[in-house]
């Protein structure tokens, strides 16, 4: 009998926003490969009689091919297992799962998704920042810093001010990215803000504009980048930020009293 | 003492695709605000003591006007209670949250958001559709079709083939969006899913052109409406799905053997 394998949302990191459906498929599974993404806490919730491999495609660091991820997933479902691919966020957002379910149905394994907290609704969750407004926002776009080939093919040339970004694994060159939304026609004072470690003890949320987004030292971490007018709404959590926050904002400088608290 | 007002995420209908920190928020919930959204599986599991008010905007019914549902909110939290504005899908997606946290921030009451897993991305994962793919969709829009003003005015002028469209409360007119996308540069042949009900027993997906959109019908259950390459992918569940796919696939027609199982 053949197995099935299970693509599991394991949301943003807080083991807490684990949905209760992705517990009870990790709880039982009999083999697990998961992504460097997957927080440390989430990982410790493994079942000790699970085959544990960590296939992460971290940046900077050697991964475990695509093509080798597909070829376990095949063997373990051929060997009648119970099998999880465990990913950081929602696994249908830049999570390769397009070419797993492709091998999965050539090979005749059946497959489940289970969807996840995305890790970029988090970092909105977490920075109080509404993703779409009635007066302000209409529209998300979804991209990634790390797009297969060309990065000017693979965003839009023309972004509207009325649209906010969400930028997946925005990348080291945060120069390049600022000058790329520019030249898209974004204004140098759109607001952005820079989410790392989201929903974990190591958090960190930091709000600029686009002209200065390059200062922002980017760090090894799971980073999403939010840009787009909405940003201005975001919690602003202490005084320090508050007076960062206007500094950086430049000509759309807002006094500290007028922030909300 | 002030109370606490929780913008909670309910996730997409499925019970189970709740986390667990919406779970253990909603159980201790003085008083809950909830959206027609939100299915009636979940409502279940709100604590007896609880005071419920349903605040829900569905399509075609009388609703609570927000600056009523800010009052309360506001009211509530005044009276030290523990509130839980709770949204079906994620909160910061096409919920209003926007205007609440600002009532709340301009009331001087304390608030916290609390993500979920969005009812797109669960239609995907139903669907088994990957939202972005590295050779076929590079970024993906999420729109709605009851924006604000001119709905021309909020959806993109051009939208690129490689973009996957996600589309909440995508209305009625299925003839007018499709002209609207036809206008926006998409293929006649750009395959669309229609997924209704989603994760709950009554789930329904209709797999679909651009151009035979139109003779979808839309019925008055929660609904999205993905567009783009990938839905090309999805998964087909029945002999007769595959017919039906296949006939409304035209001239991108491909006979079912080639469908995977």
């Amino acid at each position: 009998m053949s197995g099935k394998v299970y693509l599991v949302g394991a949301g943003p990191g807080d083991p807490e926003l684990l949905t209760f459906k992705a517990w009870r498929i990790l709880n039982s599974a009999d083999v697990i490969l998961h992504d460097e993404l997957v927080s440390e806490e989430i990982l410790a919730l493994i079942p000790a009689k699970a085959i544990v491999h960590n296939v992460g495609k971290r940046a900077r660091r050697s991964s475990t091919p695509q093509a080798e991820i597909n070829a376990h997933l095949v063997r373990y479902g051929w060997m009648g297992l119970r099998v999880v691919r465990l990913k950081g966020g929602d696994p249908l957002i830049f999570g390769r799962a397009g070419e797993e379910m492709e091998a999965l149905r050539t090979a005749g394994i059946d497959f489940e998704v289970v969807p996840g907290v995305s890790a970029g609704l988090a970092a909105a969750a977490s920075s109080q920042i509404p993703l779409t407004h009635r007066q302000i926002a209409s529209s998300l776009m979804v991209l990634t810093g790390h797009g297969s080939g060309d990065r000017s093919g693979s965003w839009p040339a023309r972004i509207p001010a009325t649209a906010t970004l969400l930028i997946y694994m925005p990348g080291y060159d945060f120069a390049a990215t600022a000058r790329q939304l520019l030249a898209a026609g974004l204004d140098k004072a759109t607001p952005c803000a820079v989410v790392a470690n989201t929903t974990t003890a190591q958090e960190e949320i930091h709000l600029t504009s686009l002209e200065e987004l390059p200062s922002i030292v980017r760090r090894e971490q799971p980073t999403v980048l939010l840009v787009g007018e909405v940003v201005r709404l975001a919690r602003i959590r202490s005084r320090a930020e508050v007076f960062a926050h206007s500094f950086l904002m430049g000509d759309k400088q807002r006094a500290p009293e007028d922030w909300p608290a």
